[in-house]
């Protein structure tokens, strides 16, 4: 029976399988007898498999070079262990094909060009227009990048369109304590959370589909937090910002780690520091507890998870 | 020239007095000569000052009997470097004096009986009937003192309404939150601000003007976090509550504080108990903030603040 | 050869094998052509074997539902790289069988009937009635699960009667300093000691062999300490004890770890809190090194002990 | 009214005072006209005063030179707001009045004498031959001075005979926890706790009314502990003890502070080591719970103790 | 007696006086009855004293404008428990005084231009053209300010020329510790010790006898260690150095504070980063023995010094 | 194909293989049908391989008796997952063979006696008679051990002459330093590098060839600080040098690890104790730099190194 769809994780050998998967890498190789064929690497949200092209056409490798994501038809096999694919038939993906890219990868709940117009549209309610311009400025230099990055190599928010994810969600909750504590100055909120992370897109090297290589070497001797401070500074002196404001939105990213041995050498010095600080936490916690509890039944605690300081969470009973 | 309701801390020695005050304490001595007067403790939101009555009648010493707040005439003297105040004339607040104690003590922006239906309408939006009836049943067991309780013996919120207030704003942080991180079950959350601190009326002996003489005997022995966790045990039991439901009020209240050292021997093992966590110290790190930029000139740093680990906090120029 | 009652760890496949083990479980299950057969977990205190008898027969069922130590014949085999026992014979413990429970797997040195009267007859000391109604009161709560309880899941005690032989030792250490230490309240350092640990009861569900298999859910989420003080506070109310020794026993309980990180949020305010935390501390260390230097040659250090700080201990050469 | 054996420390100018005193330092001086006069520090438990006999008289200067306890009569008076004693009559103590030193400054509650029996009554206990011989070289070489050594110059046991005390009572409680931990070598935990304070009689400089005018240079670049385990390397090198007895015993005075910021770089690796240090840690915190609740009131709490961690003790209502 | 040159921590009042002395502030000020007089600050190493010119001329206030270094005449008095100089003389330092800055006010122990020809021939021995021209750069800019600014507010080298000195040390022990260690590449050893501090200038505010009145707003926010990235990051691009070299001297200026709780978010992850480090806290660490045994007898310790974890130093006896 | 000098680690199962090796152990074993052979234990600087010679004989006997260094040929196979050589013939090195022991095994980079010279001009360099004589009576006793021990059991300087190298590379940089800070002390310097770690030796069993087995005995339960105390209070005792001297080396040797948890309980207190410190701690660093650079490619980062915090260290793309 051929399975159609099934996820890569849950391929058996000796299963016939059809789906959408996404190319990762691929090559033409040849066998030990001169044979050409197509290696490639097929990726979906749950793992990746190697698959052979065996006979290979000129237009199968065309398939391969012009498109992100295929349809593949083949049998599962085991070599040495390791679970292949041998592809009997393959094509890009149709127009009418319904499938995205964002079903294919691990990546935020929200469309990435959507989770940008609400960026964008925070950005338009920073009053000040020193420090409009240049979160503008900023925003728009990684704007490319920024649709597809993660927010960290690994743990929250660790997939595609992650740190823009994240900076919406800060925004949003930012947004709504602004509405409790009333003597915040928003712009520094909006500016802080749009720009405390920014710099990730250079202290990583990650490939479009939110996987993180490995961190740059200026990313290592650094840091996002010091490359943050940099860019302010040098965009801030190009626009001609006002000196205190640079100054102060480069102190909320220098604090927002808030303890020394996490990255930050200054603790929070004004309101919006100190709120940004724990807007960022809060939403990284959010997460990491909200991941963590999926596929826990309830009455049941989950293993000890490192990252949360090796606790335990716990699933409710009566938690309808 | 008579200051008219001048500030007990700005009152100079040779000035006449005339304002409203808070009778603190008062006694019925006698001079070494055998003459009686009345000593009294006047006090108001900037400081206290001590009176002397000399002409003792029985009407001025059922005037202190009688009211709290008095309206006091007198001249302002020096005695062995502390000021004194000579009573030429004193009577008790007036139906239509235009005078609040609220006025005269530190207490909260809000007034107690608007901030209490506040709270209560939060109650009401707990779902779950048997939390709801848990919180109500243990608000009101402690109510009346609620309405004048402070948050603390100093530090943040330390004033009259301080610990409803106190809850109030976290409420409404909470509310908030929960609109953005939609996963969170607000009862627990509403239940969670409302227990968390409740028995800090424990804990602590105040008086009706928010000021805490100090710590009771089972406050100093188990604090208000154990004290709160056998409230919720015991009043849950009569009330029959699902011992599950019981148990997680039970761990929010234990890991509210979230670090060991400061009280806490569990962390938060469910989204609703982090949450809290951060509710609560956002709304004391908002308090600080808030106050100890007060009457700091734009431009400039306060001193250390040892309760924010010695920082010095910055207001800025360009901050309308 | 046969093997008699030879550790199941010494076991070796080949090996003809005759002796008493205990029953952890069974199943009367079938094989894929419907034969029925007998599959146990035998167990010693060296590890457990599983064990097939592969002739089903009723009175081999009731010998495994009627026992929980048992006589063995049978032959050690391996199958797919585990050993397995298949038994020949199998029956029940007679009572001239010269065998006992404590022989099959790891407990406390002492018989646990005799522990439980010592303990008691430490209570009848308790000079003050209501500490020793309310002592008496939980100890006879817990009774039958205090006869076989563990102190911990792994670590110092944790085996067979581990709790009570804790308690007993450490009730034995404190008489013994009391008599040193003259101005000390032994009333509340024979009810410390007995109420310290006793809500591991609650806090871990063991089987009747002292193995822990988890934490409970109220154990994991608030801990014995807290669940501890609960119980003092429930039965002491009913009891109708002066409220000022209930909580100073409560305080007893709550700070005996002495150091936050390890449990206890306040530090004992009493000398008998003080001496409580120590007596604990005594007894486990004298047992981790006691039973750490088993088997060690004189002149040799035994390998890192995690437990002990990674500490490598010694056993002196000269130690007669 | 002439007040008799008052405490210097509630004698008030204007009264006249008789009574015996502990004389610390005398000096012959004179005064701006030439006149000789006698000035004197008087100290009992209580307090020090200034006096001054000014008739000076080859007698009295014999009375200072020759007695450390005087009886003195005399008037207070207050210069400079300092109390003073104009001393009118003076004489040495007779022998029989009924007065000892150790009822003038603070000392052990057991005279030292019969310490010191006690202390070589234990010597005897120690079975090894070699083991006993070195204690009691050492011991026997600083015998003079540990009659009156204190065990430190503040904190606990900081008083004539507190070194002995401290020993004596250890010796007592490790004797008594040896009955329960029968595993315990008892040789080497009664010549642990002789040794282990033994070279503060060579880091502190005291004088022998057991006050610590500071410690010496020796102490102070390295320690008693060191210092220790020095007098242990080289005695026991001059009396040919078997080489691990000596290195085993210099490990116990190593490690019986327990943490490296207190002192000890290596943990205890002998269950011996071990207990000499909880024996050392629970009499040390016993006398400062049972020193620090004198004198307060049943129902009460100290004030912050600093040696103890910032707690307020408690003196419980019911503690008969 | 009139005392020529005494220190003013030294002057006593009674006495009279002169010397040079520098001016640090002065006034002219009117009496109550409105007569016109001259009010001074004058300082020297050892402290401050108020002075007075009660005979107002305009030769006098033209002195005190035109000079820092004047020769003073006067009355030492004593006025509400302060000492004050009644100036009977005043004049401005001659050509031929022979009295130079350095010796009116605490400075380093070498001219500062000759310290600032050290240096320069120290850059000139960077090889690396990239580097050295940053360094030059860099340097050059805050030049004037360098000459006298002290390298703290508080603590080691905080004095006239204080900075410059601790750099010019630190080049000198690095270029020998380069003789032992081969492998190191001088140029940033050189170019490290050159930048790590120098946004010191920017950090505090010190007026030119190198006394730090205050940090600056940026200073406070933000610190030298981030000042001086910034400083590298955008000097070093309108030199257009490799863009490698100038992360690598952030990262030694980022890095040179070792610990994160002492500034330094990241660890030196060069050979060269490891030893800017350890140049720095030996410099400091031997400025720190050396003056603070100054005056010490031999034989003798130190008080506790705050700055050295309270240590107390030993000066040896035999120390020739 | 026959590798010649082939490492250890490179021997490939199917090679021939010829070379010099080191023998660790060997033994004259017999075969199960009684036949003699010999079996060695082969080392080079990268491994080692076990050979066996099949056919004894007296000769090949006396080889392996007579010599350390060896020249084997003979073929690798491969026998349960290990590689094996067996031996076809085996020689002693020839006077004339062109090999050195410091080429088969890991040591430091410059000859033992050449160290040693140097190490002994150094000693010629202390000035104070009786310091010299301590420190050449100590050296001496000894040097021979000196000459080939390791300065650690891993980590830094862990190899043959290590602690040799060490003790030099720090007396150089000594050296170089106290021309910097001409107010050190110098004999201090050269005396305290000389005994800091002496008694290494005596801590740790090493072999010849600088491997450490295992910590001895007092090693463990002491360790080499406190045996180095003892063993300059001993040497000094006898050789009759003035007490403080003796007494500032042992505070030298006390302090040198700087941190309680590093195994000194005194910080520092003379400066000559405080650049010991930092000359021990640059050496080791250095040496941990400079290898842990080795073999790591110009623009890349090595792995997280354990021993530096892991840390990840750096080797610049332009470092000529």
């Amino acid at each position: 029976m051929t399975k159609i769809n099934k996820n890569i994780s849950e391929l058996r050998p000796g299963e016939k399988s059809e789906g959408f998967y996404l190319i990762k890498n691929f090559e033409v190789k040849k066998t030990t007898n001169g044979k050409q064929y197509i290696d490639i690497e097929l990726v979906d949200k749950t793992g990746s498999i190697n698959a052979k092209i065996w006979d290979y056409t000129k237009e199968n490798e065309e398939v391969a070079t012009d498109n992100s994501i295929v349809k593949v038809r083949g049998e599962v096999l085991e070599w040495n262990g390791t679970k292949q694919l041998k592809v009997n038939k393959i094509r890009g993906k149709l127009p009418n094909d319904d499938i995205k890219i964002s079903e294919l990868i691990p990546s935020a709940p929200i469309e990435n060009e959507e989770m940008m117009n609400a960026l964008e549209s925070y950005i338009k309610k920073i009053k000040d227009e020193e420090i409009r311009s240049l979160v503008d400025t900023i925003i728009n230099k990684y704007k490319d990048r920024l649709l597809y990055y993660p927010a960290a190599k690994k743990n929250h928010h660790s997939y595609l369109g992650g740190l823009l994810y994240h900076m919406l969600r800060m925004m949003q909750a930012g947004e709504k304590l602004g509405q409790v504590y009333g003597f915040i100055n928003m712009d520094y909120v909006y500016a802080g959370v749009m720009l405390h992370d920014i710099c990730k897109i250079l202290e990583m090297d990650a490939d479009t589909y939110g996987v993180v290589s490995d961190y740059t070497m200026e990313g290592k001797l650094l840091g996002h937090i010091i490359q943050g401070i940099k860019e302010i500074e040098t965009e801030g002196e190009k626009i001609g910002i006002d000196r205190e404001k640079s100054i102060l939105l480069q102190h909320m990213v220098l604090s927002h780690h808030y303890e020394p041995e996490f990255g930050s050498p200054k603790k929070p010095m004004t309101p919006e520091a100190e709120l940004l600080h724990f807007l960022d936490i809060i939403d990284a916690r959010m997460f990491d507890f909200e991941h963590s509890l999926e596929g826990i039944d309830p009455g049941q605690f989950t293993d000890k998870i490192w990252l949360l300081d090796n606790r335990n969470l716990y699933k409710p009973m009566n938690n309808e």
